[in-house]
């Protein structure tokens, strides 16, 4: 069933799991460990589609809705995903009406928009009635995380089709000439809350990626429906580094 | 080239990392982060030769040696994982002198054994000598974890072409009649500490698998060539149930 | 050799089949069972490029022609494809004669177009004279499924390069505001008619897609060169159901 | 959780999907179409253990018990099905006590048998206290499908730690010397019946392989706690060459 | 077909490929470049069981037959090699009858064998009526490459199922005490020599690997029915060192 | 560490090898064997993103840098590749200096252009602080190989965040009206030649594609930064054919 959609309105919001490493194994333990969501990243993530497929496999079934982050606003692969039943989609980068409508063209059927028919491992896992659920249930976010897509924030929430949009904050930073940092400093935790403040003004969908438990849980207090707790990968390095220099400190105490 | 079993011999030790999750991005990041060996595991390791094939080809070529430990004592999968490059091997559950010689047999070359010619990767990633090199260089250690390893463990260790054994405490643990735990309980670390003694009387490589850098430090310094800290899935489910279990909490804190 | 345009010109037409599992296992089994032709689809096929090509190596040198579907009309998609030996394409949703042109001068050498040259399998499985069959021996059909398409058929059909075309009658009945559905509804099918006609008259190469047995033979009855009978996936999913409600049925019988 | 054990028992038995084919996709539109539990056959099935992972990955989360069928009697890819997560495992070719005594031994931990310690799938697919549900959940079935076996049906069945037993008629067929047949001969079937009632007063699993929905319905009416409906393989088979042959037949009446 | 059989009794013999790089393209390359037949190694390639698959569907269809060498005389994989389709076995280091009495069973149906009965794939690529070529058609090669393997001759070739021998050169050469060479020296090829006569003595298939085109030729001509031309592997390599040396001493020659 | 860009200043050059196979067993040869660095082709190489990766995850660590050129120039594979690590891009047929801007800026973080941030296993293989190495060590090559670009090619080089352009004599000469040939006719030499004196006048990179050890020796005394040998196929094909005619012709001698 689609019900990332309703998920996201109810109080308390979504934290998202974000699979990067390309692993069906960890993607199925997050899965199983309680995140309310999961993203499979296309983008960034080091994975293909074939990749991320197994991926949503290995998650499929167990209750946790899934979304594809895509590579790049192109209809190839936004009409992939959804055929392979990902619950939604968020794209990066985009600036404008015009990106925000092809975006929603390609993730509707007629009359909304022009994607094409064939959702067959949706049908699977969705089920036959998938069709019924796609013209409501699915979650389109566009990426504000430019300059131009800061500056053109209400005519890309205007677009129908488009669910709400989602902040990408390293971009975000980079675009406004600071580095990227777990956590946003103030100038660009500024432009995230007029995101926040214009998207709950349009009445839709607003989600982010945080670096850290605690800004999942501030963004969330804040306002957000989805809030990203880092990815797979990073979760990986942080414990294996910690551990790795937890031992050689132990040896040399030892020694 | 073939320098796990030099590096065993120097002082320090080898902290070992573990790779069961199948992943070669996991794989480098091993080592890229400073563990002086890797192993990657058949046996309970999820994944296959092939997958274990492409997580070597990830750690090759860093200057961190690997081991595979193979899902049984079979002749056609040692050989393969040898062929494939590995340093050497760890083998599960070695009863007595009969398997060990087995084992020895399959992994050396005529006329102290009857492994077969044909390490066409090995080659590639150890050298053109590889065949020289081999002679004396890999490291293959039979694992004690059962009652009859336990009893048998000099008969074990007389065997030519090995190297010296590695101990399972988790099977160790299950064999005398206690569940599998991170840290042996002082029955089972006995038996440890007199396979390693055992094993240093003759002159042979002793290395453990461990349940916390702690142990690592600890069994180092108590004489042990090799320690192992875990493995990678360990280490993201941890890294990952820590994080999750944190932003609920500070969920509630912020609600 | 590039035989499949040649066969579209025979009486009778060409019965195609439709590989939309990903699975090479399946490819050759219906290249075995006696299919005129294969199409392997990458839009709402459940694979992506490295699948395609496993299921393209399973399927030559049996003499069954394979073309293959991109996911949409992208120069770096549609070289790849006609590199990995692809007889020829058909391409989603083409709306009028700058789509068609793009398309053609992907598909083509110089002077007709800009395909860049490195047919590297295509040179193992069709021979050394690749360059030479390429020049004439090609199917591009560019897809006719959009209300845009129904209007620029004539100068879709009259792009040099282009083979013909091939329709979607899902998209098409989506597109005119109908639901999908395996048998084309009248109003559907005259439109279906027209294309058929107009594309006779330019003497070029018409195909459909077929939701039965009977609408195959129907179409290549009415003149259509080509009938794609469903796809791979959806025989699968029909058989294994009916079985399993068949079993069902006759438990309640028994018991 | 492991619960196959428990299905097995329940009035009308288990309706069994089976999983030859290497595809996760037909894997997990089996799981959702409606079969009580499925096998992964890593004996005939066209696949390894890396694609079994990834079938038993799609359908795990459905609430659809898996076994797998290994290749052989052999320690290491039984201990790794299990680590995998499969709820038990189908043994070919058992013979007599000894080899079903080896079997029992690798699919138990101590002191019942002598698995080794290491089921990290199995710990996310099943749950933190696997350990103690495998004590009793595992369904573990060698195949009685040998003169032998036949013969040592009781000793067999003896055997502690072996759930019951699976027959395979097409290998029982010929070695009684008759051919293989989707419905067993008389001859053979007499021999089914005696399996069935051994079984049956051991008070333990009898499971079946049959070649048709009829077989299905006739086994479980008969007693049988497990029938299994052929193999996805053979299910797309058939509808694909039902549905050819009628185009076929359908092209020559329009013609 | 199983046809190679026939083919190794026709004058002028088999010149064999060996596929070791677990590529599909380039196996595909070699069975379009005119090798009477293919060898998928499993034993010293650097593939798994679903490598070899996918490089033997890439053979398949274009007329080659393809052997399989596994990686030891193990039922499992013996099985699962001849389901897949490959139309015979080379078993390394096959010492006496016992041993080669076993690789027959495994190789052949009741009542000459216990093989067990599943040839999916097989009956897709040889044929409906595969169970009865299977019975005369397949080919079962013994390697004899060990001092117990010369000395047992005899043995090894009059079990009923075996179809000849096939020789390990390098291996033979490390039995007796001498280094591996592309070219066996004197004391090994009279070894050689014996094996061939004892074969052709029995009216049995006899093979050999070969370091060399030169010695191909030559054991053709001596009688051999089966040469095998060095691997994919090493094809690559020796063209791939030789260019670049060309290159490095060429671009001195313009310094 | 980016250390191509460096490398390409040296004197002498830059002996580049191709990997087109999809093979990571033949890319790590290429590694080991001492080509100066590598490209990965995804444009008319047998292989995807993924398989890509795992080509790159075998070539790293050894010391040899590792380019890909992408199949097109379209932001989503573009950073993709800089994701996963790849020191630099080449990207085919650059018509114009929009064409190559929008490559320039898909491949530089702000303020140069608008890669977007998450270079997650870049981080791992380039080391911690890839961002500050990514500001200038990538190596940015637009191939110029179309009559536009020929004529454009002072526009392009002028484009900020370009490093200097790259030939394909191939697709030159198709362009040109000539055939494509391993080594340059003179007409199409002289064009290259061209390209090669506007690049170095703006003192920039210039790498182009060789036919033969030759021709790489006198492009890089001619003043190519980067000459390229071949592929891998290619190499196995010339010396798999020619190894296969010699036995052909010594069994005619010997016959
Ligand atoms: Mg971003
Ligand atoms: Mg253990
Ligand atoms: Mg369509
Ligand atoms: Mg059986
Ligand atoms: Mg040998
Ligand atoms: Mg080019």
């Amino acid at each position: 069933m689609l019900d990332l959609s309703t998920m996201c309105r109810r109080p308390g919001g979504v934290v998202m799991g974000w699979c990067s490493s390309g692993s069906p194994l960890l993607g199925e333990a997050m899965a199983v460990a309680g995140f309310d969501a999961l993203t499979v990243d296309l983008q960034h993530g080091v994975q293909d589609f074939s990749d991320a497929l197994r991926v949503l496999q290995a998650i499929d079934g167990r209750g946790v809705p899934a979304l594809c982050r895509v590579p790049w606003n192109e209809p190839g692969i936004l009409m992939k995903a959804l055929d392979a039943g990902f619950q939604g989609i968020i794209c990066p980068m985009i600036d404008d009406r015009a990106q925000a409508e092809q975006l929603a063209r390609c993730c509707h059927y007629p009359p909304l928009g022009m994607r094409s028919f064939g959702p067959h491992r949706a049908m699977i896992s969705i089920g036959d009635d998938y069709m019924d659920q796609a013209r409501e249930g699915l979650v389109i976010l566009p990426m504000v995380e430019t300059e131009a897509g800061l500056r053109n924030i209400d005519e890309i929430l205007a677009v129908p089709g488009i669910s709400g949009v989602y902040v990408g904050p390293n971009d975000l930073a980079l675009a406004l000439g600071y580095p990227a940092q777990a956590i946003p400093r103030a100038e660009v935790q500024s432009h995230i809350d007029h995101i926040l403040a214009r998207t709950k003004a349009a009445g839709k969908i607003c989600g982010i990626a945080c670096g850290s438990a605690q800004m999942v849980a501030n963004m969330l207090a804040a306002g957000f429906h989805i809030a990203t707790l880092q990815n797979d990968l990073r979760l990986f390095l942080q414990g294996m580094s910690q551990q790795l220099a937890d031992t050689r400190q132990l040896l040399e105490a030892v020694a």
